[in-house]
C-alpha cells in the first residue's frame, strides 16, 4: 500500500492521495487503509518517507566535506530530478494546517533524517574535522535548511551546484580568517 | 483594509482572513477587496508583510555580526512572542498550493526581504567583515533558512539564543581553524 500511495504522489501530486485510489491501485481494501493511516495526508507522508529512504543513508568515506556534498547533491537531484519536489513541498505545506499529517512527518521522516545526519557529524567531530564546539544541529539547519529555504520560502530555482557551496560556507565561515571568536585549545580538542 | 486584515491574521489565524471579515472589520466594501487582490490569500500574505514591515529595517551600526544578532532575534521574538508564528506557518504552507499565494509571499515579502539583507551584507563585506568569496545569498539562506527548517520541516521549538549560535557558526564555520580553503590574497580584498 506504501508503495503504491508514493506511486502516486510522485506521479500525480499529494492531492491524488487517496484512500480509494491507493486501495484501487495495492488491490487493497479501503477499511484497511482507514485502518492503518488517520488520514489520506499521513498516509502520504509515510509514502514519501518509504520512497526517500534510499536517500537516508550517509556516506561515510572518513571525509566529511565530500559524504555532505554527496548527500546534499543526492538530496537536490531527488527533488529536481526524481519528481520529489511538487510532493514534498506539499506535504510540508499540508502539515503547517494539519496536525496528525505534521506528526506523521516529524516522526517518521524529518526527525530521523536528522538524527542520521547528526551521527555522521559526531564522527566527524571525534575525528577532529569539525570544532569541538561546533553545533551540529545548526550545521544540519544551515545545509538542508538552506534547501528548503529556498524550495518554500524564496521559491527560487537552484541546482545540485549549491551542494558544494553551502558545505564550504559551513564549515569555513564567511568571516575572514583571522576575524574568528576564539579557537579552543589543542588539549580540549576530542574531549567531548 | 490591509490594516484590518493583518489584525485578523495575527488574532485568529490565515482560515479567518475572509473577504467577508476582512470587509466588515475595514468598513470596506467586498466588491474592493475582490478588485484588489485575487484570493483571500493573497490578501493575507499581504497583510502580513504590512504587519511585518518595521522588521524589515536593517540596522547598520558598523558590526555585521551585532546587526545579524540583532535582526534574527527580532525575527524569533516577532515569531514567538507577536503571534506571528501561527500565521506565518500557513500561509507559507498554503503558498505550496496555491499558485496567486505564492507569488504575492514571494513579491510582497520573501524577495524583498532578500534583498535587503543583501544589502547590508554588501556593505560588510566591502568593509572586510565578511570574506571577499562569500556567498551572500548562502548566508541568507543559513540564517533565515535555518529557523524557518526548525519551524516548517523539523517543528522543533527554538527561542532567541538560537540567533547568536546561528550567526557565529556562519560567520566563522564549523571546521578547526586551519583546516580550511585557501583564503584569497589581501591585495584581492576590497577588488568586488
Amino acid at each position: 500500500m506504501l508503495t503504491a500511495a508514493g506511486r502516486i504522489l510522485l506521479r500525480d501530486g499529494m492531492q491524488a492521495v487517496r484512500f480509494d485510489r491507493v486501495a484501487a491501485e495495492a488491490g487493497a481494501s479501503k477499511t484497511t487503509l482507514y485502518k492503518w493511516w488517520p488520514s489520506p495526508g499521513a498516509l502520504a507522508a509515510e509514502a514519501y518517507f518509504a520512497q526517500s529512504r534510499r536517500l537516508l543513508d550517509f556516506p561515510d568515506t572518513g571525509d566529511v566535506r565530500a559524504d555532505l556534498v554527496a548527500q546534499l547533491r543526492s538530496f537536490v537531484r531527488w527533488l529536481k530530478d526524481d519528481g520529489a519536489e511538487k510532493p514534498l513541498s506539499e506535504l510540508i505545506g499540508a502539515a503547517q494546517m494539519d496536525e496528525s499529517l505534521a506528526q506523521a512527518w516529524s516522526e517518521s521522516y524529518a526527525l530521523p533524517r536528522r538524527e542520521l545526519a547528526r551521527q555522521r557529524l559526531r564522527i566527524a567531530r571525534r575525528q577532529g574535522q569539525l570544532r569541538e564546539d561546533a553545533d551540529l544541529d545548526i550545521i544540519v539547519d544551515q545545509l538542508w535548511g538552506a534547501c528548503y529555504h529556498r524550495l518554500l520560502v524564496l521559491r527560487v530555482p537552484f541546482d545540485e551546484s549549491i551542494a558544494e557551496r553551502l558545505v564550504d560556507q559551513a564549515l569555513h565561515g564567511a568571516a575572514p580568517r583571522g576575524a574568528g571568536r576564539p579557537e579552543p585549545a589543542a588539549t580540549d580538542r576530542g574531549a567531548g
